[in-house]
């Protein structure tokens, strides 16, 4: 048997979003690695393993992928959404980086909807110009250099999409974020909460910058803000594309 | 019959890539509307009717799509892609804003595979941290404006993803682009030109802002460039998570 590795994206919770490029990987895998909640989105079949871990635990996820595929099995990496948006495609290219003995393994990266666009068309479209996506999680990074790309991104005139903006460990950083948005880009700005979208759990919100409070976002939220143009039209929020 | 408006993503070309849902309505509708070589990727069928036209006409292909699902026909818009990014969702929430009757309309956005997530997928996980998505086009904003957004976000250290990069009739906007990006970012900052991915004729090619010229880059290419801690990892190129 020759092994490989797959890093694939299962989108943001929606069987009805996973594509068929990564179906049909999903049906040759012997081995699925993953956070727990994204693992038990696959299906357990005769010869499938299933190998989920905590969160956090991405480094040592990547390097027992990598010794499987070596091994000759052939194993998928899962992330939710987009695996090389905030996801598990970096943590597989930095293990790969100290074990050159694995470069010249089969690997590939399956794209999936991420879940900005999808949270992006359940609300209309506001992403709909020129924007940006920032992890507001300072696990690898420090908080400064999160407020410090908040600034520039409101003077670039990007919409902005929040990935992780809040968690029981971090309760205290959204509220911080929120505020620099309000003094960056004023109270009548527009800003999209969207929970768990794509599944029964959805909820998408939008409210202006001054309306907005952090309670509104947890872990399996995504938040669009808009840029200066960004408006609603019946039910919907778009940006215009000449912004 | 009860119409419907649907503003679908199709992906970035190959069919593996076009998810469930957005297959699902193709199979409903009445009616494809869209850009030339998008409505071409559609399978003609009895009770189909295809409305292909040119670019730079989407405030029309809009305005026709709701006319027609305001009669009652189940009519798809077509982008390649995903509908919220550079695409038709926007220009159909612009037609929609001209014309209030037409607001109670059944709308869906149907999301898919941008190519800046396709073509990081090819390359490795170029956007594996903090990024933007410009469009390099001035065709709908002026191009100063695309050299502020540049510098601001070489400032904040996102990786870049640059859509219609360049066109017959824009032939030296791109070369200034690049000018910029050097000047801002150095030159060994990597940059990944990925024209057609996905299709036959693919071709994801990374070099050094110092290597890269005009020429690498057409209407079909998507240009991804590093942020100052992305590099290569065997034949991949991916940005750490701790940037």
């Amino acid at each position: 048997m020759t092994g490989w590795l797959v890093v694939a994206g299962l989108g943001p919770g929606d069987d009805a979003l996973v594509t068929p490029e990564v179906t049909a990987a999903l049906a040759q895998a012997t081995d699925i690695v993953g956070y727990i909640p994204y693992v038990a989105r696959v299906a357990p079949r005769p010869g499938l393993s299933l190998h989920a871990s905590d969160n956090r635990e991405e480094m040592d996820r990547a390097r027992h992928a990598l010794a499987m595929a070596a091994e000759g099995r052939r194993v998928m990496v899962v992330s939710s959404g987009d695996p090389g948006v905030f996801a598990m495609a970096s943590a597989v290219f930095e293990a790969l980086e100290d074990a050159p003995d694995w470069q010249a393994l089969d690997i590939r990266i399956l794209p999936g909807i991420t879940a900005m666009l999808a949270a992006a068309a359940r609300a209309g479209a506001p992403l709909g110009h020129d924007f940006c996506a920032i992890n507001l999680s300072d696990n690898l990074k420090p908080w400064p250099l999160v407020e410090h790309r908040l600034r520039l991104a409101a003077e670039a005139g990007f919409a902005m999409a929040f990935y992780n903006p809040r968690s029981a460990s971090r309760p205290h950083q959204f509220a911080r974020a929120l505020e620099v948005l309000l003094e960056c880009c004023g109270p009548d700005r527009l800003i999209t909460f969207a929970r768990a979208v794509t599944t029964p759990e959805e909820r998408i919100t939008t409210v202006t910058l001054a309306e907005a409070t952090p309670d509104m976002a947890d872990m399996r939220t995504v938040v669009i803000l808009g840029n200066p143009a960004t408006r609603r039209v019946g039910r919907f929020v778009y940006t215009p594309r000449r912004a």
